[in-house]
């Protein structure tokens, strides 16, 4: 009792001081408060005492050391797109709003790196970019900020070709939790000058520092792009395609599964009459010869393992109409249960179990009695579920929950990781234990050396 | 005085301990311990005073049990082809002589990844791959170990397309400074789980744990390769070759840059005469048909940017004409001096101030009256110097050394690092500084956090 009430006051203190300096800037109305403890995951909102919106990485430091002295939580904030509860004040505190530093900084065009501020969508980053001939790919879905995808190792439907952010950040700027400033690293495509502290700060979800700027790769955008689809029997023979397209060295740059109940669902949806088959969405870059010859020769390969009606286009308007199921998949899947709730969830496998692990999971939605359509990033052996939960259902809840629970364990099993893409938060907590083991222990000594007090985004990740 | 015979005794102790445990694999011969304390580099010898030879990783986390409690230096060891004096026993203590966990564990070709001991060297990895139609591309040069090469961050000539060691180690398994055993990360591609703890240890120069198992990325090998030869009026012009190239997205394997003087240096020690002139070589992987038209774009970039008597070929015999004098590179320096010392050493810059740090640099070298050949892995902005100095020549060593620093501050001042690949090892900590500033700190706490008694490779890296 004692002791909220000393938090609460320190809490209180730490907020007026930092009024002085912020006035307008930081928000103590609970509406704000809500909005800013919930991202789209299925996880309540835990709001924060306050929310400030810095302008610079100086004013975000000035609000670190202010929390340090009272030991009061930061939650650094990009877009709220998170799945698993990172933006979730769970032990209160301040909210860090970084949506007003959100300048590109600098583009080098010919060293294909931009510098960016963390609000940065990546949207926004692409149409400055619009006229310079270059492109920054990584695309999880949601126009999240880059400082969000860079804390929470982002990746999506490209990262089979352009990798995820862990190989397109070349360095960062953070605020520790005592609010120093360092840079991880210089511009220097490659470097092997000390601890990769980049990479440690990549994936760490506001748990070690506060991430203020960002150095991203860019590439060039390529002289021809073409899409195709294709439908298979089963899922087997689609990823043996996938496998055998990545095999041949095909730098294909987006390979996408849609399972039936996915493809059900788009149906319904947008209105369409694809075949009921897992389907494979391609995407090629290149030269024109080269898109051509690409498409050709995974269209062996897919025939090779059963696959038909192979259509391809490098027509843009074609290419748009071919995609536009994959694009439409998220809201068909919400458009399934309008009034239910969305549990998304991913894992990511060995891509020679990823046909076992998929099927094992859509016998274990049949028999669960839910509805879960699949979509798949294959080229990587990452999927995800879209667990449709009724909302206020707690017998589906639970069923979902025991559902999720076995998906993960059998990735693990199939020597896979219990996230792909979407991060830890406080969501998968226990899994990462399943996961790593021992290895949880050297997280958990890495958070106490650089944040012993347990301020950054304190309940995510590692529990100290 | 009193610590020193402490020291000395802790040492006898722990290894007259860990005798009856490894007999015969345990060496105190003096040149058996001057051979495992020296690398590639100028570094003089700094002998341990044993050296072990273990065959797992329980092993490796026994001796390293032993050394904690005993407090003494343990110092892994792979090839000894380090640059930058990463073997030395600077403090005393225990070799880890990796050469005999030298197995291929476990090949997954449809996961396109390999399990490997860290003794294990490249060639050795590619020869036992050879029917399976897969390979792995890093290739720094030296047949190093795969252990080593995780634990330096190696890249070399064809880091341009497949990426460094960051990019192609999956997961590792690593004795703790403590002795225990912790694995990093699963096999799956792409993970979002926790903290990124296998880019921790990749680059670690064994001051964090030791490595004793190794996951990588493979690659399936080409259906066609070709090279090409391609002279410059300047470094320049070469350089915006490349640029160019880069920037319109050829996925060029290799592309390498060698200088004038390296040139006359290869022809002085192969007999042959090619122009004096910079003159770029490069690689393609690809279809036939595409490593063609890679090709004939390079061809037109190099003609845009001044370059001439481009020679291309993709029949094996002739690509590896093209290619001798490259891979007569480090001889001919040798020769060029042959009771000289080589101090070998690299930094890496954004690509933009390339042309520019070789300019300089190559002035300098005028200026200083030495003898320094250029290689440079360009495609990435990086470069190497090989210094020659005569043996006992110390006016001509302070030379070297002043000479040395200041391009390695030049980089640093074009926002490049201190080294693109040799590594950190004693003879670079002090650049380290210089280019990382407070952020040393960090790694300082990292290094303290997993390994409070400074038993891991000591001297190294950052000072405790």
């Amino acid at each position: 009792m004692a002791e909220a009430a000393q938090k609460a006051g320190a809490i209180a203190t730490a907020i007026a001081e930092l009024k002085e300096h912020f006035g307008g800037r930081l928000s103590e109305v609970m509406a704000v408060r809500e909005r800013f403890g919930k991202d789209e995951s299925f996880h309540p909102s835990a709001p924060p005492d306050a929310v400030i919106t810095p302008h610079s990485t100086e004013e975000v430091s000035a609000i670190v050391r202010t929390c340090a002295r009272h030991q009061v939580p930061v939650i650094p904030y990009g877009t709220g797109t998170a799945l698993e509860g990172q933006v979730a004040a769970l032990q209160g505190g301040i909210s860090i709003n970084l949506q007003e530093m959100n300048q590109v900084v600098e583009v080098h065009a010919e060293d294909l790196d931009v510098v960016v501020q963390p609000g940065v969508t990546r949207k926004q980053l692409n149409n400055h970019l619009h006229n310079s001939g270059l492109f920054f790919p990584i695309d999880p879905g949601a126009d999240a900020s880059i400082g969000g995808m860079t804390a929470c190792r982002a990746s999506g439907t490209n990262a089979v070709r352009y990798g995820t952010m862990r190989e397109n950040v070349l360095a960062l700027t953070v605020v520790l939790a005592d609010g120093r400033v360092i840079r991880t690293a210089r511009r220097a495509r490659k470097s092997a000058a000390g601890y990769d502290l980049t990479r440690l700060f990549v994936g760490s979800e506001g748990t070690l520092g506060v991430i203020t700027e960002v150095t991203l790769r860019l590439y060039g955008i390529p002289e021809a792009i073409s899409s195709a689809v294709c439908t298979f029997p089963d899922v087997d023979s689609a990823v043996n395609t996938v496998i055998a397209t990545i095999q041949y060295g095909v730098p294909v740059a987006r390979i996408e599964l849609l399972d039936e109940v996915q493809i059900d669902a788009i149906n319904r949806y947008s209105k369409t009459d694809l075949a009921l088959a897992p389907t494979l969405f391609l995407e090629f870059h290149g030269t024109e010869q080269g898109v051509e010859e690409q498409a050709g020769i995974v269209q062996e390969l897919a025939a090779e393992s059963g696959g038909s009606d192979f259509q391809w286009s490098a027509n843009t308007e074609e290419r748009n109409r071919l995609w536009q199921a994959r694009h439409d998949a998220a809201y068909a899947c919400k458009a399934l249960q309008p009034d239910g709730q969305i549990w998304a969830t991913d894992v990511c496998v060995p891509i020679s179990r990823l046909a076992e692990c998929i099927r094992e999971t859509q016998r274990d939605i049949r028999d669960s009695n839910l509805v879960a359509p699949i979509v798949g990033h294959v080229g990587d052996g990452n999927f995800h579920l879209c667990l449709l939960v009724g909302k206020d259902d707690a017998a589906e809840h639970q069923r979902a929950q025991e559902l999720h629970e076995r998906m993960v364990m059998r990735a693990l099993a199939m020597g896979g990781t219990c996230t792909g893409e979407h991060g830890v938060g406080y969501g998968k907590m226990d899994f990462l234990v399943a996961e790593h083991g021992e290895a949880v222990s050297v997280m958990r000594s890495i958070k106490q050396a650089l944040d012993p007090d347990n301020i950054m985004n304190p309940g995510k990740i590692v529990r100290v």
